[in-house]
């Protein structure tokens, strides 16, 4: 549908426009919305089925709040579309998660309605329980403080800590569990179970049957046996199980399951749940790409579709003529099946992100041996530690900025204790338009202080086949390997795999004057420059790491007995990282020379295309050959044999 | 009680040998267990209350269960002394965390018997369910997997995440709930006011008034009405509350409460529930300190008490003639006090570490200011994040060690956003008899790579203060200032706070040939080795860096105008610390020198007293004068001036 001229949305530009309608306007106003949203993300891309399902309960809480005073945390973040364009960013809204456009997340610095930034899950409890234990103490009493969370998000620690805490704080926090069976991909655990049992009443039914039974025992004690049982049922229902449910047993007062797309029926519940003092919890089920069929039909493949025709619902995707080199995510999604198939004690983790890693592949595959865990970083390295004490030899799968999450466990439960697990950091170095909590900036750094640790980055898909299959040797104890998002560089991809010896590089390109040292897949960048660099007759070499730990002793003794000009280049962090690393070795060996350090500068980098950023921060292909260039050498007319 | 000449424990060499006796035999094994604990931790010191309260559930699990086939985890390990005694340690328990003796926690290269190691709490049932689906995937049908979890370790986001995980996978996993009411402090949130429910049949008592009201109601119905809703409620009680418990509702078999001391009974449980199949909970309730009249009353007192007279209780303290310096905790717990009296603004958090960090303090003299968040650093962290966006200015104090699990809350939560939280980050650098799991080691290296940041420490209480001071003033960003356990160097401490300019480090001592830069209280052990070099004619000078991050770029400066050679002290990893922060500015700024790094290894450092570890790492004053002299400099006959 398209939305008539003169619509109600474009008369909204903050929350208090939309005061102005009656009730009754309110479902148009989420029509409208809908459809806003749905053109576009159709032809800008983007977080596209979570914004959908919570278009009702945006206008609703909009409606009811009196934002910005009342404070409002979306989790995540991937739904809060229609929270922007309520907010004032409704004009700007086509410019999402493009280079210097508005974030793709709520975000403090953009707007005042933005009350805490967000992009990884499960921290909207924790930050809004923070705001309404300031308003208690500021004795701010009307102040309302509401997170809005999904089951997903409701799996991960960090929302259970929080409810633990709250449920003991007497301040003013409404979490509304935003249920619609899903994360990214669909919603597991025992948690899921549970709140499908409620909401489906499976919970109520069994006790109605316990309720039978007895009648059935009792039916010889008396002629009035059925009412008194149906009186007592009833009024059990009421009070006990409320009382014994999951939240209330958190010391949360517990409301729902209710309709999250009555938009009326909402604005009451809120407006009642206003004058109710302490921690509640209204648990709302919505469906996610509510409003479009072929997202509700399938909810992981519109999450974030891309661009896609809205009225064909067709996706578009590039076409080529020529084949394309696959993705990283798909490089390691089909080999950790070949490499499995070859060595039994091979299990695959993944914490919630299936479809993201590609590890889905092998759940299909093979699914009793790939664990979609849920949102649960930590406790996916932690069994996976569990398990690689049985002598198993599990490929721990966790986006980069997510392995954060689990730091802890990685020391404590895996490295101290030299277990074999294979760490596969996806999404490392800039992840591009989702922006600075996703770029996985520092785990060089925060990886390469662990002792007993390998800390490994391929440069294409064959080194990371390679890589994937050194580390699934014996012994090798903990292993890390990342990698970025989006393709490689190598069509012809599916080549045997061989062992790499740990911790040793290789020379890419011999040359004069400069080295080049390089790390990941930034070293294509490398390649790109020296090409240009060949061209105007400077002839830098270029070696590849490979391995920030072990680093590659006898290869950098060679560099520095060599050069006296070293760039290192890396698509992370510069504190801490690979270049870090180099100078230790440099001082610890006696060596001097002049090293330029090129990879994420001391500072938020924002989101942008993955080369826009590179370029910003100064490690593209031309910044590196800037660099070469900078460091004054002598142009020559020959080539260097290598 | 003093054991008796040949008692039964010293038959037991391994749980084989506990197996020979009869179970009336086993409240006696009980008795001289409990008793030897009391033995040797009294004379040696170590973890005493945890011990003591598990002594019944130690000799029940490692009687019926068929160990170390069947695998036992428990979590945190404080618990585990009886657990040693009985499998193989009997004789080495009184090295219990001594230099070189054995660890205070379940170690793997320690024994066969302990299945994973621990030190930080609530690994237990995500590293039991690992071990557990490995069985499953090998066929190991009657395998046990059996973890021992604290009510405050199941406060952790890791073990719900666990709890989540397992109640979904059909293997062979027990999980007993030692509820003892208790962390190191008393146990808080929600989830214990819940377990003191069901304990105490408080949920039940309103469940049955619930059915009292009801049958007010019915009193006119029918003759039978009281006898059948008696029936009633008990099949109810029996079937719905079990069915409704928290537990059950993360899809575990929920057993108990039944009394942990009960040696027989325990037996009896632990040998019904093996024939079960699936995720099962068992909830014991236990006293913390058990068995010693003193412990049992101060329980806090009692974790780890110290050497302790054990027939009059008396704790035993160094008495000293003079006034000594005070410990680095109590600095802060005076402190942040006195800073709070000044400053509204400022807030105490501390996850379940109220008087390891001397919050507890603060908790009784502010005690709408203060809040202990139980055992979740994840939680604390992004509490604090909130607090923050409400211009308030949180002190978040937690472990070195512990500040792991928060990683991804202080980049995600704070350090993006640039919120005012101060992070004070206690027990840095080698924490002593603790361990590996304990010592402080990374916090340089993955504090400083973050953006946003002001790393820093001091090198006296004196400095501590006036860092807190500095901190908790308008506008400064996440701020971490660490330091470690134990005593400081001042008597005098309690002086006027002064601001220190954001990174502004110092000149303690003006020398030649060599400069010494240390960061935090490692640099007394600078001084003590100035002192000596003094006496042999050596000059080397002194510099205080007290941030890490910022560097004080005009104070290197100096230093490398002036000193070709280097030495760079730091108590915490040399792979991307302080020194690494230095050779950086050095690389960037295009300075040469010798440099040498002195700090922990890459290796997992053992447990010992801190100047122990120091000498065996090598940065304690000797080590620091051995590299001033190595570096083969001129002795001199005057003294410089300063």
């Amino acid at each position: 549908m398209q939305v008539p001229a003169g619509n109600l949305l474009e008369k909204i530009n903050y929350p208090s426009d939309l005061k102005q309608f009656s009730e009754d306007e309110l479902e148009l106003v989420c029509q409208q919305l809908r459809q806003y949203i749905i053109d576009v993300v159709s032809v800008n891309g983007g977080h596209f089925a979570a914004s959908l399902g919570v278009v009702e309960l945006t206008v609703a809480l909009q409606y009811v709040l009196n934002t910005p005073y009342d404070q409002l945390v979306w989790d995540v973040g991937h739904q809060a579309y229609g929270h922007k364009i309520l907010t004032g960013r409704r004009d700007v809204f086509h410019t999402n998660r493009v280079y210097k456009g508005i974030s793709g997340f709520p975000k403090r610095g953009e707007s005042e309605y933005d009350t805490f930034g967000v992009g990884h899950s499960s921290t909207s409890i924790s930050a809004a329980l923070g705001m309404a234990v300031a308003s208690h103490y500021k004795g701010e009493k009307d102040r309302q403080h509401v997170a809005v969370i999904g089951d997903g998000a409701m799996t991960a620690g960090l929302a259970f800590e929080a409810l633990n805490h709250a449920g003991i704080e007497n301040s003013n926090l409404l979490v509304i569990l935003n249920d619609n069976n899903m994360s990214i991909d669909p919603n597991v655990g025992a948690l899921k179970e549970y709140l499908t049992d409620i909401t489906t009443s499976r919970q109520y039914n069994r006790f109605r049957d316990d309720i039978a039974n007895v009648l059935t025992k009792l039916s010889q004690v008396g002629p009035d046996a059925f009412k008194i049982a149906k009186k007592i049922e009833k009024s059990i229902k009421g009070t006990l199980l409320k009382r014994s449910n999951f939240f209330e047993a958190l010391k949360f007062r517990y409301f729902g399951p209710i309709d999250g797309h009555d938009v009326k029926h909402l604005t009451k519940v809120l407006r009642d749940l206003r004058d109710i003092p302490g921690p509640k919890l209204l648990h709302c089920i919505t469906v996610k790409g509510k409003g479009y069929a072929l997202a509700e039909k399938d909810q992981t493949k519109w999450h974030a579709p891309g661009l896609f025709d809205k009225i064909t619902g067709e996706i578009k995707k590039t076409i080529s003529e020529k084949p394309q080199p696959p993705k990283y995510q798909d490089v390691f999604g089909h080999t950790i099946i070949e490499l499995a198939e070859q060595n039994p004690k091979i299990m695959g983790i993944t914490p919630a992100m299936p479809s993201g890693c590609s590890l889905n592949l092998m759940m299909k595959a093979m699914p009793n041996r790939a664990f979609d865990v849920g949102i649960a970083e930590q406790h996916a390295v932690t069994f996976s530690a569990g398990l690689a004490t049985q002598g198993l030899v599990p490929f721990c799968n966790i986006y980069s900025s997510f392995m954060q999450r689990a730091y802890d466990q990685v020391i404590h439960d895996v490295a101290i204790q030299k277990l074999n697990v294979v760490f596969c950091l996806d999404r490392a170095g800039i992840a591009g338009a989702d922006g600075p909590t996703h770029h996985g900036a520092y785990d060089l750094a925060y990886m390469r202080c662990i002792p007993n640790m390998t800390v490994s980055a391929p440069m294409n898909e064959e080194e990371l086949r390679n890589l994937m299959f050194t580390a699934q040797q014996e012994n090798m104890g903990p292993f890390v390997i990342r990698y970025p998002r989006g393709n490689g560089v190598m069509v012809d991809w599916q080549r045997p795999m061989k062992a790499i010896p740990v911790g040793k590089g290789r020379l890419v390109t011999d040359g004069e004057e400069v080295a080049i040292l390089t790390i990941g897949t930034i070293g294509n960048e490398a390649v790109k420059a020296i090409t240009a660099l060949n061209t105007e007759g400077y002839y830098p070499a270029h070696y590849d790491l490979r391995f920030v730990k072990p680093l590659d002793e006898a290869l950098l003794h060679s560099v520095f007995q060599k050069f006296y000009k070293v760039i290192t280049v890396e698509d992370g962090c510069l504190e801490g990282g690979m270049g870090s690393a180099v100078l230790e070795f440099m001082a610890d060996k006696g060596y001097s020379a002049q090293v330029k350090r090129l990879g994420m500068p001391d500072a938020i980098i924002e989101h942008g295309e993955q080369p826009e950023l590179w370029a910003e921060c100064g490690y593209d292909a031309n910044a590196i050959a800037e660099q070469v260039k900078a460091f004054g050498i002598s142009k020559k007319a020959h080539t260097i044999a290598s």
